[in-house]
């Protein structure tokens, strides 16, 4: 499969939280690039990327940014891809409030498809989703995928059950 | 075309901010139906929703729910479909924070792409854009709708610029 | 007595917060049933919890979960009985307002009683006091336990106002 | 039946708000007591009406206040009796932050079941599902209550699935 | 000098905090008293500390609580003496707010003079203002306490000048 | 008596609620001035007005202000007397948490006595219960007004319980 | 003179509030140009705008946006003039919350100076204050200016202390 | 060049995070003062250096300040010069929420420009740029200074996207 779902950041300091939705993409076998992208230091290789990311075969955009993020807000003015974006609590930020609210309050005509606050890994499973919504192969992936989230739970629900909420 | 997107919403009274998504997806010739879900008078109603619409055909859910907005994250649980949020700022909503929170901050696993607060119109958009990501005709739509965007921001500059701001 | 109260949890990790409700109950001679279930995760499940809850005997359901939660309220769509939801600062949480606002801007006709976040041992007393108000023992206990609340204060303050606060 | 829920408030200039606890209650068959009690302007009242609540036979006390709302704090200090708390919106209130926040994060040891801001309909069937986990008539009022709710939602989404969302 | 100033606590856990009041009055010369009161533990306590008193000699009454904070609010009920309150960032709390804004937002007719966030110092200094205001001796102590804060800064605005700021 | 409280505001604009710090204070028997002082368009104003309050035998200073509200906080800079803040939701508030946090969150020294958005008729009442502390006349009055406030909900309350709140 | 100031917005629905700045830089004799660009639906046209701003002359760009509102941000990104940043509380907006976090916090390296909440006004006045700095002309028109702002307060503070606040 | 910018704080404890402000101003190359000035504590000392900032050359003050942040609009109130504002995030901060509304919320006719949670840094920068308008040396200097910038991503951009983010 060619790639499908790039991933970009504002700064290598994001790459931590970032690098989830990579991991991700990964087990739900989505090809994927990753590398920086800065709105504001490099406002023109911003352009570029999200101009040239249709036509280079991706599908979706995941951009992560924190504080005053407008990154995954430029991106999505500047492609007809969905683009899915992640606030980032970084270390300037007032709780997260900022990134969060910069990124999900776009204007009419220019959506962002917002995750939470550092939800990188679930912007993986967002974008295998979309991909999946047109291939029956990640659809699959993602259906076991959830299979597995409960089986987690349904485990630590019989061992608390059997042996009791203290011996666990 | 197939019917591509479903528009479910909590409550009736939510359907003058939610048939914003049903009229922009016919304004880029996508297909969609449009019901009401409620997640918690109708528990049983939404199960079978979600889990029936990957079967029928369905590519993208849209879930526009106020205060505790339950429906668009319990949709998610239940189908591999990507979902699209809408927090709606209802007349029990705490200026709207309510709904956006209990849309957006998803756990690891589940996501929910999050739109603006009242932004089903921007849901509409970025239904298409997921639809137009594997949809030439879509997709050339949406660039003929994003291009009417800048006409309009253009002709105004213009006007402004030639009769000065004091007469437009 | 039988069970009267289940206390249920999104995620193991929420014990350490949720097995407070657990003590307070042993200590006001109250029984209860404890075990994980995810609405996200596990939603038959949940339906299948909350569902059986009134025909089990259950009397009260405490039900905690962090971030997006919904679990409380999904519960409360799904039983007649009494639920008691309790917002947990998970890691994942904006300083904990969205646990609080997803479960306490319930809309109108499915009500959740809100306790404070992280207030699990709080839950657990208004369970008792729930099942103290159609049981005497369970109120008497409670008298006493409100007691021994006062007696505290009264002794550490006695002790400050008779040794001085710098020898406390 | 003998009056199960006693409804105060702190003003009589809430009573359009806590009036909605007093109308589903009469709905749902339960017998209830209604009038004012200040927190600050009538403290000894306020004192008396929580102590001798119990002995009076209520099972249930409704308490609604809007800005430092010290009202259901106080009652439930004051008795062991479940006491919930409905956050009003009053003209003095930022935006009924300072309502709920007063309500809902008391202190270890003393419990109030918070309801959503002016939530005083559902704070009214909270206290009906209380007395209705030990009282079977009750139980089923809530139940057919809870199935008016369901069948609301599937008339209206029936009848924009028939004659399409423009013409509803 | 008699007692002119009331310290009270809601718990003894917030005496790092409330102590600093003790300090100051301590450094201003204003005698004090400083116990334990709490309004959901002690309810009667409480009652009878505040109505007591204006007759035992206080003049000012200092309150400090966290969380949902009602002594402030209710001892101001129940006496005609200024009650300056003090909101503490518990260990429940959210952030803050909730301490701040249910001390703060009185309604009308029983004010609270509300302090900064763990301003018990500034509690201090407050109450020693009142009293200075009828007595002339504090009113002198106050304004060389206002001086020894100016020089503080000046002296270090003094040696950041001479030295240059890396140097100091 | 001599004027014992000044009453400033920042603008004239804010008279509307100011004035209600003065109608209470004629109703205690407190003499008052009242006049406009901006911090921030005379600031040599403020200086005069703060700095000569206390020589022309005022006791209490009371300062309204809205948006990024510093009038008070100055003022307490350059008195000893007691300042009370009054945060106005002027027009280019943000909800009033601007004027709020503005005059209540002061550093360690220089105490501002905050009341409730909006609340100067509280301020006035504090101020009375500031001169009323070293004034048994006020104090009086301040018991007759405290009484007068309990007998209206006693009345309201006697209401409602005889003639049912459907009729009041 | 030639033009000082550049003055833009996201949209021309913003003009209303952004006049506000060219109504004063006029009032103070600063030229200025005004005219609409759209970071997120005229991207091209802004990055020109903002890169050839500097050698057209200006000195300082006032930019006004709502929502999440990336103008002054990506302007600031593309220039090295200072970049004045007035958020907007437009129709989509939080409570503004949106607007004045997305302009306010912008990451190291790439500064924004921002204006109040809909502070139009104030973003003309600081302009010119820029251009004071170094025009002694401008730099007179200012103090004239602040003069007259405390001539109106002295004016109404006159008037209240001769007739009483009852009569004004 | 003479000294072109004044750098202030309300306290010494502020200088780890001013003194970034004075760092950059000395990469950019523009001359600066940095001193201690306290709205609060020494409020004579900050009339007299905001009246005579202009006189001694200064052409920007960049103001620091904590909590009830009175610094920077006090000194804009004093002086035409522009006066940059810095919220810091002190010890008593509610989360910064206090420092960043008391400076940038500021009444018409006088404006702060405000800049980030604790954005020293930032503030220089824009200093600089202020400077910058109107000197062609500083101009230059910011431009590289923009250029190291972008360089920095590109870097590491390139570093990930040739070695893989898992080698970075």
């Amino acid at each position: 499969m060619a790639i499908q779902v790039g991933i970009i950041m504002g700064s290598k300091s994001d790459l931590p939280i970032m690098s989830e939705a990579a991991i991700v993409l990964e087990e739900l076998g989505v090809e994927y690039e990753l590398t920086v992208v800065s709105a504001h230091r490099t406002p023109h290789r911003m352009v570029e990327y999200a101009e040239s990311a249709k036509n280079r075969g991706l599908k979706v955009i995941i951009a992560g940014a924190g504080g005053a993020a407008h990154l995954p807000g430029m991106v999505a003015s500047l492609t007809t891809l969905p683009v899915l974006g992640v606030p980032i609590k970084s270390s300037n930020s007032i709780d997260g409030w900022d990134s969060v609210l910069s990124i999900l309050q776009m204007p009419a005509g220019i959506p962002v498809a917002t995750l939470a606050l550092n939800g990188a890994r679930n912007a993986g499973i967002l974008a295998a989703s979309i991909v999946g919504a047109f291939n029956e192969d990640i659809s699959l992936k993602l259906s076991s995928f959830k299979d597995s989230l409960k089986e987690k739970v349904e485990t630590s629900a019989k061992e608390i059950e059997t042996k009791g909420w203290r011996n666990t």
